[in-house]
């Protein structure tokens, strides 16, 4: 008898649904709604468009021309990768080609700040062509620190959420991308509103309930650096050795290693769908704390997604207690490629999973 | 490494504190306070006077007189026990003296319907001395139907409470006893506002994440049955046999059994203490769905605690698929008296605990 999988059924059964899609709102909720309907039963919602309806930004951000006036001055940070995958999992050495496959570190994007107007011709240039792929994640409540010329563009905060939280967004961060910026799977320990303004985002959602699906793993740390002469980036773990918990999980393996994937991960990939919702310009997707999520974006004709995301702080709860309680069991079901039919399943401390963005 | 002893402890360190006190309010809090702060958190709070201080009940009901007349057309429903534990464990054989013990049963109260002077003649007369425990407990929504004559003397529900949960009481329910009658450790599947309008009540309660310290094991069903002639009790199993899953654990055992009972049930002796409250004649005390509770009463100079409590929908959400995750877990440490150090853990089914009483 599998109970962690009774769980993941359980939470489906009584509060998420066991479909993959995520519950609709056409309106904003009430604050006492909002906080008894979602937040307290840590169930998303994806608010229509009436969200942001009155935000200027909605029509000012697709022209990159006021973007580009209005943050004349600004310089803001872009995170470079080979790939569009930054805060992911890579294989350390590259250059490996054949079996057995090179151990996996946890690599950091190059971060780099420059002026505005770089940036965005940085963040429009990428493409599978391109050497290199430029996203603005920033994150650290960069919307209200290198982003401040656009504060007015949106709400501060969102009213419904703050009055309901009892408080004020910790952090607002601005993202701009383009299809290439991919996020992995993690997730962070703040209640998310993320407000998508021009393009559309992907979310892959699945409730803390189901960490053992995301094979969570400590990984060596890496850096990517990027130079600019050559065109090319150096990915180095860094000395000294440091270690961080990531999900192992790709959600969309490349079609020859799909069965490995599969074979590697099959809790994630024979377990119940994750919840999934795309996010169009002028909808808010409320992301509650501590779910697992893998995004990745669409942008519109102008080439660009911008979204911003208004952190709160969670409330670190009953609940919360009991994640950790149910992440420190190990429940890792033995490889049917070992031969071994089974499982292990046993109360063993594992490691525990680092916040992350967006 | 005792992972569910650490889960008690975060829990305290995280939310409820690790004293043995209840947060306590001067004024009845706002709705969306009320919610957040409590309700979502699953976090117990004693409510001061000012709760009902507006409820004729408060003044109307320590004069025996105007409950008699108010009642004098009604009749209620008393539980009869030999010593004031109804809904509790008791011996099946009582006849039985030396060891081995005699197995125990779940025991209900005999219930009869009388007209209402003398229920409360009943209650009044329950002591040490006579052969019987009287106590006014029918629950399932009693106030409402038996007491329908006093409804005007409380609020009919709990405004910010009603707000908050975003419905009104499934049941209200009326509690007439004295210093006899006793609940023993339980759990509902309600939100509890829990009214007190003379006398006190003691309670002494324990959060959902402390299950396994209750021992919650299945006993067979019985059933007192009083006989007025002769003025004594018959407990019998019930035919067929049925089995109800109930809390082990007495928390104030008889000095000779002291011993007996920490060596059986250590996890809740040695445990973390109990939260403990006294919840005066005016005050509320919000008791979170599925916290277990034990409750003991002092009557006032009229010889009587009486209460009212209304009965909330529970959300059945992520925290309770958590808790019966948990409760699925057999944890159980090999008692010191068995000569054998250390400590059974292992992911086995256990029972689950029926909805009760209080």
């Amino acid at each position: 008898m599998r109970l962690i999988e009774s769980l993941w059924r359980e939470v489906r059964d009584l509060t998420l649904g066991n479909t993959s899609s995520v519950h609709r709102l056409d309106s904003p909720p009430a604050p006492l709604e909002f906080l008894r309907d979602f937040v307290s039963l840590n169930k998303p919602c994806l608010i229509s468009k009436a969200a942001t309806a009155h935000w200027p930004a909605t029509a000012l951000w697709r022209d990159r021309a006021y973007l580009t006036r209005a943050l004349s001055s600004s310089s803001v940070t872009v995170h470079l990768t080979p790939n569009g995958r930054a805060d992911s999992l890579a294989p350390i050495d590259c250059s490996a080609s054949s079996p057995p496959p090179p151990p996996l570190c946890f690599a950091s994007a190059h971060a780099q700040r420059v002026p505005f107007a770089e940036a965005l011709e940085m963040i429009s240039r990428s493409s599978r062509e391109s050497n290199f792929v430029a996203y603005a994640q920033q994150q650290n409540d960069c919307f209200r620190s290198e982003y401040g010329p656009l504060a007015r563009d949106c709400d501060e905060h969102v009213p419904w959420a703050s009055e309901a939280l009892g408080s004020l967004p910790e952090a607002v961060n601005l993202w701009i991308g383009n299809h290439f910026s991919e996020t992995s799977f993690h997730k962070d320990h703040y209640e998310n509103l993320y407000a998508v303004v021009t393009g559309e985002k992907h979310f892959l959602l699945l409730p803390p309930t189901d960490v053992h699906r995301m094979y969570i793993k400590a990984y060596p740390a890496a850096q990517y650096s990027y130079i600019k002469e050559t065109g090319e980036f150096k990915l180095e773990v860094e000395e000294p050795i440091k270690y961080v918990p990531w999900c192992s999980v790709n959600p969309y393996p490349l079609p020859e290693n799909l069965e490995s994937e599969t074979a590697n991960f099959p809790l994630y990939f024979s377990g119940p769908k994750p919840f999934e919702c795309t996010v169009k310009a002028g909808e808010i997707l409320y992301l509650p704390s501590m779910w697992f999520h893998h995004v990745r974006q669409i942008p519109d004709d102008t080439g660009l997604t911008i979204a911003v995301n208004y952190w709160y702080d969670m409330q670190f709860d009953m609940k919360y207690a009991y994640f950790n309680f149910l992440q420190s069991i190990v429940y890792q079901p033995i490889h049917e490629h070992t031969g071994t039919e089974g499982e292990a399943e046993d109360l063993q401390p594992a490691c525990c999973c680092k916040s992350g963005s967006q």
